[in-house]
């Protein structure tokens, strides 16, 4: 059995487990269970992994805590997964090996906001609405948009980005320094709270991204944004996918800052037209924002609607009070669910793929093509301002063949992302659905990573079975 | 001898440099040096620590040869010194254990420049202004200037920054990607050419600004930005360092989008009179650059404007042509040299700290206090808009009291830094002279930044006596 392999390593008996469940029970209480339901909520994995509880789930309250339990784990090598809203789509909370699956969503509090120095600093288990409504006040707002409300912990495991991105960057560049506990249970605290720094390696960078696998990231200090004195919103239909892109691309290389600039294709516009009974023209279509001020918002609107034109973009539906911009972005924030009504029953898959923005249109083009021959029900959405689109399969999960099908699909579609100079995830993280494309795209990188890896989780307990793939 | 403890360490007995050398002599010929001049310019540390040169340069033409040298020094146990300009300023060139200084200024091809992708691929030795000269006729410009003209390889191993850095951000904001040589001669290139990537541990950001102590930078690819429609510059005379200060700190929160701000200080200013026969008048001053659209730097002027009005900022001198722009540039570019003649016969020791915005004037204050105090000549300036500034104490280098003088002045100044919650180096980089402040900034990151560095280069020999400090 593969938990107890991993604890073999480790050089630990089995027994190891019993003790971590007993200490951990008369430790917590409450906050403690073995409950089955409980146990496979906090393996959901949103996709096609089969879910793979963990042996008990711990709620944690602190910092202190979370150390205190990381440490009782090193002691019998027993893994460890931390938790934080379940929203991540790679499998990256499920536990292949046991283990105690660590629950963050208690540590929710707003430790300090700096209005003065655009900067907050949260426990892992707050999530980016409950942060904007507390800020929203101060005139503040925290950009990173991945779509579900996830906690910021998470986000900053996985590297989140998302809508925004285009404008204000990706966790990697919005987190200032985190706390995280390590695997032998050392509280790390990886920078101070200067905007920049040149002391020393970049230890936040490195747990931004690392998806649990080398600490537990507990607290985070996070840039903020002035809310823009003008947002406007606004949509535009195109005749093919590959104009849609050529728009967007050229607006990238004009300098244009738009703060959102997102794709749907004319089968995610159909599905969101039967979803909330919209008339949009089933076609391709870009949804933008644009912030600043006044005068700056409508220079924008203006330059992007010229290079629209140039590719036969239709009208646009401008729209700048809050409730018409909310009314507008519904249909885009809608379309997860919105897909699933393409198919009745059928099971929605999300993956993702980025690539260098010149390439986006062909890369595009040659995944509807690739949906098309493979008869399957795909809808494509895009964050295509960063080259990042998202295929949305819609399958039967009780059909083997067609989740074959859909499995070389996007084996196809990353090969073809890195074959563009491009990354088998532009968002969504490896977890466990990615691990085997690692080599593919990182060559001598991933052995770097085993080595960082192992140097910093020498027992293998953290977050085992994420991102690395298997020797 | 120091020398040999570090190659008793590796179990390598001390014949492995005489090895070393001679191979390298026999094949890299007119490529390899052990003259005396040529070493010590390689060791070359523009501040009071001595110059520690190594054992021979040898000047690397390609990654292959860059792999080739530092196999060969894994071999043996021999350091290897990454040098680019050696425009570094903390000590990062020196050799105090000896070995080999890696050379890489003739690695200076420009690879690729994808003017659609807003992103260019360099070789280490490129500096910055060559690349500006390249890529000027596209309208791109890559923005990082940290005033030298240094090496962009360079710049990455120290996460250099400077004047554009509160709009544009650092080198750890605009390496894309690069390819690194590390301890045991693997090749490892970081990442693909996507904008951004969730797939595994962040090993672009890992090596940005870690000056060579676990591999050597042979390549990067860097964001590009195109040249704005609009540039204007501007200065402002400020009564005191204070109103100056929070005039930046209220420019920041008000979201102007400032492409510079920087500070210098009344006597940076005097110098700057003297060496350039101006007559600026001798109080603090803040240089701007706005970049835009015609109408945004219009709009951001005026903005700004009205606040350096309520600080009690006197009047503008405004450019937009380049020439004029320059002319007022220029001042703040002399500064370093200006700086000198406050005292002939003087030498320039540069030191940065970095704190959180909202600190900054209260920082600023009181090392100017603190400078009177202690009897220094030191101007200050500043990329004031990161929270991040320079000091320049001018020092006679054969007056030990007045050397230890600067020494506890760079003490309290980084220790104030830290105690405010900011960086005991924004961007100069740790080197040898900061080493003694990072347990005191990182508390336990300096144990896993020990770990990462013993994982990935265990015999130690990858530019050794710099960050970390010694056990």
């Amino acid at each position: 059995m593969v938990v107890s392999t991993l604890r073999e390593r480790s050089g630990l008996g089995s027994d190891g487990l019993a003790a971590v469940l007993g200490q951990l029970e008369a430790r917590f209480g409450q906050r403690f269970s073995r409950g089955l339901e409980i146990r496979r909520q906090h393996a959901n994995t949103t996709t096609w992994l089969p879910n793979e509880p963990a042996d008990a789930v711990v709620y944690a309250a602190s910092t202190d805590e979370v150390a205190e339990i990381v440490s009782l784990c090193a002691r019998y090598g027993v893994p460890v997964i931390p938790f934080g809203t379940g929203t991540s789509l790679e499998g990256h909370v499920n536990a292949p090996f046991g283990g105690i699956s660590l629950d963050l969503s208690q540590m929710n509090r707003i430790v300090a906001v700096h209005p003065e120095d655009l900067d907050c600093t949260v426990e892992a288990g707050v999530t980016r609405k409950q942060l904007n409504e507390y800020i929203r006040d101060q005139g503040l707002f925290f950009p990173i948009d991945p779509g579900a409300d996830a906690s910021l912990g998470g986000m900053a495991a996985t590297r989140a980005s998302g809508t925004n991105a285009v404008r204000y960057g990706t966790m990697r560049d919005n987190v200032i320094n985190l706390t995280a506990v390590m695997a032998d249970g050392t509280i790390l605290k990886t920078a101070s709270r200067a905007k920049k720094s040149s002391a020393g390696y970049d230890l936040t960078r490195l747990l931004i991204g690392s998806e649990g696998t080398l600490g537990v990231i507990t607290e985070v200090t996070l840039r903020l944004q002035g809310i823009p004195e003008a947002i406007a919103a606004g949509i535009c239909a195109f005749p093919t996918v590959e104009d849609a892109c050529n728009a967007t691309i050229l607006t990238i290389q004009s300098g244009i800052p738009v703060a959102r600039i997102e794709l749907m294709d004319a089968l995610m516009i159909r599905a969101t037209n039967q979803f909330a009974n919209l008339d949009m023209p089933e076609t391709p279509h870009l949804f933008l924002e644009f912030h600043g001020s006044t005068a700056s918002v409508a220079e924008q609107s203006e330059a992007f609607g010229a290079i629209a034109r140039d590719f036969g973009g239709g009208d646009f539906t401008w729209a700048t009070r809050p409730e018409d911009r909310s009314r507008l972005w519904q249909a885009r924030h809608d379309s997860y669910f919105a897909a699933k009504g393409l198919r009745v029953g059928g099971a929605s898959i999300a993956t993702d793929v980025c690539v260098p923005i010149s390439r986006l249109a062909e890369c595009v083009a040659e995944t509807v093509a690739d949906i098309a021959e493979s008869g399957l029900i795909a809808p494509i959405v895009g964050h295509v301002g960063d080259g990042n689109f998202h295929v949305q399969p819609l399958v039967d999960l009780n059909d083997a063949e067609e989740i074959e099908r859909v499995e070389h699909f996007i084996g196809r579609l990353t090969e073809r992302a890195i074959a563009m100079e491009g990354t088998c995830t532009g968002e969504h993280g490896v977890g466990q659905g990615k691990r085997k494309y690692l080599e593919k795209e990182h060559g001598a990188g991933v052995g770097i990573m085993r080595t960082i890896k192992a140097a910093l989780d020498p027992l293998g307990i953290m977050n085992p079975g994420k991102i690395l793939p298997d020797l």
